[in-house]
């Protein structure tokens, strides 16, 4: 089969067609998604080695025996060891010994296949299109902001960060009621979220603020100074995006005003797939381009333009 | 009067008596504490002119007409201004413009007089002797850890931070039930919470941890590294101690276990005072000596010296 390899170079090459251990699944990729995490990736983030990928729609193609076969799928890409005391505690996306698909010890989803648990996997509903689903997992990403802190209709929320995440994260948030202001870079990224009530700056317009939550998905040590000098005190700031680099943090920024910074990162797929189903999100003007996999290399150089939101990959064995 | 006043420099030197404000009483301090913060004073923090002290009990001396004459008092050191948005939901310790006895606009208690709101005295209960009460405002930021954070019998809870602060923290926490470790470097400081029931370690002898909540009460930044590489994925980190310096946050080391860093100040003077009447903390055992007012200098180098706990001052006027 076809796949976009990295080991310390993105490479397109022909590989083996992985083969399901016990209690996984084969699955035929469809479409795939271009991820900041894997532009991180690019750059050494991990130290991955494998098959690049991670957000996914496909069909499960074996085993045979599997009640999954033929079903239209999405997974999780945590695969806990599950046996260790965070799995037994239902934290398997914490497991020590994870292995994550695309990023860590599991190849990935830039490929005609790949293998995860039966337990990883989420059927598709028939009135989600591959092009809807493909997004399941960046979107259950921006709802887990949602499972960390509570948001009330009374509440001011700042999300930091006009990228396909902070997009995203802005229109979950929407669906509170709460006040959201997004802040960015771009113009026509920030037009994106108006429709949905969102109100956009450009970031260095943002006004002295007092907001009481502020989401960073900028990826930046820029955003997080931003949303720790505009969250109010006793209010909370949620870092949704890893970069590379240390952000020199004042501990008095954080005990003085008694603000809570709290990570999140993989979140709830049944839910993100009741949005796609319901329309309530969409997300398919995010979409710049879709390459076929054979072309991986040219949209790997393409999600790295500035102002580009996202890519998609065509994986289906035909392309 | 006597006071201990600090502008660059820390002199004892002659003042008048302070007069009382609308809605404020004088009160003859008995007793003051001296505190980390006070010593981060002295390097520059806060950039603080004035006379130096919040830790007090004392007695009010005026006016002749207040409900609160004579009687011994404690207090609180937030003064708000009353009316911004956030002293009218209640958060007056955190008005922008808040004055700070003895560290921000507003003398404090290294004197033999203070002024500070009516609003802000907490009355002492006749069994709560003044060398108990002087601890109300310590203890009371021991106490909101609790406020910050739920801690139930099943948790594992690790203290970094063996000073005063560390310890009282230490104390209040194991009366919840939970497992209590603090981490240090000074034995004879670790002994004083054994008797607590809370199992103790040389920070250096500390095994690798997987704490659901740790709290920071170094106030360095090797106490916020070991914090971060102890906790478990989806604990907390409570941030007590404010440094002057830097510490170089790794932003994944949040994201992708889900902590959750948080800063807590001050707290709960009723809860301390209740539980100081109750026997059920004795923070007698962290005084190391006790000075006259007009031996402050002695006072604030003996505090400052390697593995002192708590240095008192005795401010009536008759020292």
């Amino acid at each position: 089969m076809l796949a976009l390899y990295f080991d310390g170079q993105p490479t397109i090459k022909e590989l083996p067609r992985p083969e399901p251990g016990p209690g996984e699944v084969l699955v035929s990729v469809h479409l795939a998604g271009i991820c900041g995490t894997d532009l991180q990736v690019l750059k050494g983030y991990h130290g991955f080695t494998g098959v690049m990928g991670h957000e996914f729609v496909g069909q499960v193609a074996a085993p045979p025996d599997s009640p999954w076969l033929g079903q239209r799928v999405v997974g999780e890409i945590n695969l806990g060891c599950g046996a260790c005391d965070l799995c037994r505690r239902g934290l398997a996306g914490h497991c020590r010994q994870r292995r994550v698909l695309g990023l860590k010890n599991h190849d990935g989803a830039f490929a005609h296949y790949l293998t995860l648990p039966a337990a990883n996997l989420h059927a598709v509903p028939s009135q989600v299109p591959d092009v809807l689903a493909v997004f399941t997992e960046p979107l259950a990403a921006a709802l887990r902001v949602l499972e960390t802190v509570d948001v009330s209709p009374g509440a001011r929320v700042l999300v930091v960060g006009d990228g396909s995440l902070g997009l995203q994260i802005s229109w979950v948030l929407s669906l509170t009621g709460a006040e959201i202001h997004l802040a960015g870079h771009h113009p026509e990224h920030l037009a994106l979220a108006r429709p949905r009530g969102v109100a956009t700056f450009l970031s260095d317009d943002l006004l002295p603020g007092n907001y009481d939550l502020v989401v960073e998905a900028s990826g930046s040590p820029t955003g997080l100074e931003l949303a720790l000098t505009r969250v109010r005190p006793r209010g909370t700031v949620v870092m949704k995006s890893t970069y590379v680099g240390r952000y020199p943090l004042d501990p008095a920024a954080l005990v003085v005003p008694e603000v809570n910074l709290v990570g999140c990162r993989c979140g709830p797929f049944a839910d993100a797939l009741r949005l796609l189903r319901e329309g309530r999100v969409d997300p398919r003007p995010l979409i710049h381009r879709t390459f076929p996999l054979s072309r991986g290399l040219e949209a790997l150089a393409w999600a790295q333009r500035p102002g580009v939101l996202k890519v998609l990959l065509d994986c289906r064995e035909a392309d």
